[in-house]
């Protein structure tokens, strides 16, 4: 039992509510599962029950937890092989060079809340499966199509269908001011500190999120779940 | 120089933006000012000429920034002393029991973005000015006037005049069905894992944030921050 690394072919949902999200949404893709001794009749019985149901081979090891997790108070831990997922031709979230895991999953939580099914990672981040983002998710990230490209180029060569729309701090139209996002459609989002680059100005329709002037601009997860709810609310 | 504890009655504002922020608005509580040898120019003059503006001692200190942040990246630090700030009568925002530094950081930097100048804690967390509260707020906590109450009974015994609207996964409202907030008004948040309990049903207005069936909850930023944004767009 290895402390996760990027570089390996499997991953880890640390905690009873993710693994149970991973046991009921991608059970095809669990290698094992471990159990606390500490664990609770009843949530021991849920686990095991679908454990059994998808042939999981499922054991108590609290060292394997402790070792991966570095806590004392988690009771549950799923082993997954990381998989591939092919986007659908609905509505695209997609984050260019984001780079905190807490934010990617939070993301992905909003996502699933506001009906997206896609996810597109552009740049050099691909980690997507790292624990710390399938833990902030609670889980959400099993319910997603998620993928990477290289460049936001190779993307637009595959959908060439997706309208896209920018979040950007100097966007042209207010988001609350837009009738409507054109279906099918992709909300574009840029790193934590540095956003988007200008060239997304020529290329996508750029929105911003009206504020007042005394922040410099929202946390990236506020800005995402803004859009994410009025594209919801208004589809 | 000793590392920051909910007793003390100073607090550190740690990092260039934050303490930024707080020499441009509660410059009277600053005491003293830090700076890393390895600050650069442009930067280290703006500090010193905003110190000098308000009589504030300004001195360079890599060990005190260092042992009070624990990092070695940070370049300026500020010691402020906490202070009481009385609410207005305008909108407020009320946390009942939050329990996540990060977390109420990012919603105090939502609260400036849209325009609330309020925040009222209930229960046993009065620990806003811990640093890592002030730096994920990114120094909005100093264009916030903050307070605490034991209980939310004593907070409506001094603001009878507000309207009070609770969010809760089984609000009997949905969000975008209200039509506008009735002013003055408070929105009321539980715990990120608890919520609020069902007296709230009682008390106040109900509201819930239409989500898919897919997710059990939001983040508590997201739910706050979609709030915020409703009641900013809408009033």
């Amino acid at each position: 039992m290895k402390p996760y690394r990027k570089s390996m072919n499997y991953s880890y949902a640390i905690g009873a509510f993710v693994t149970i999200e991973l046991l009921e949404n991608k059970a095809q893709y669990v290698e094992e599962v471990f159990l606390s001794y500490d664990i609770k009749e009843e949530l021991k019985n849920k686990i095991i029950a679908l454990c059994n149901g998808n042939n999981t081979r499922c054991s108590f090891n609290d060292k394997a937890i402790h070792k991966i997790s570095g806590k004392d108070n988690v009771f549950v831990m799923g082993k997954f092989r990381k998989y591939e997922s092919a986007l659908t031709n609905e509505n695209h979230i997609i984050l260019d060079n984001p780079s905190n895991f807490g934010n990617i999953g939070t993301i992905m939580r909003s996502a699933v809340a506001f009906n997206f099914k896609n996810i597109v990672f552009i740049g050099n981040f691909a980690d997507y499966f790292n624990p710390k983002v399938v833990r902030s998710s609670m889980g959400s990230i099993f319910h997603l199509n998620v993928t990477s490209y290289a460049t936001i180029q190779e993307y637009i060569k595959e959908h060439k269908t997706h309208t896209l729309y920018s979040f950007m701090l100097d966007g042209k139209q207010r988001l609350d001011q837009l009738e409507q996002f054109k279906k099918p459609y992709s909300l574009i989002f840029g790193n934590e500190a540095s956003g988007l680059d200008s060239s997304y100005h020529k290329i996508s329709h750029s929105l911003r999120i009206n504020t007042t002037d005394d922040v410099d601009s929202l946390n990236i997860t506020s800005a995402v779940t803004i859009a994410l709810y009025s594209a919801f609310i208004n589809s």
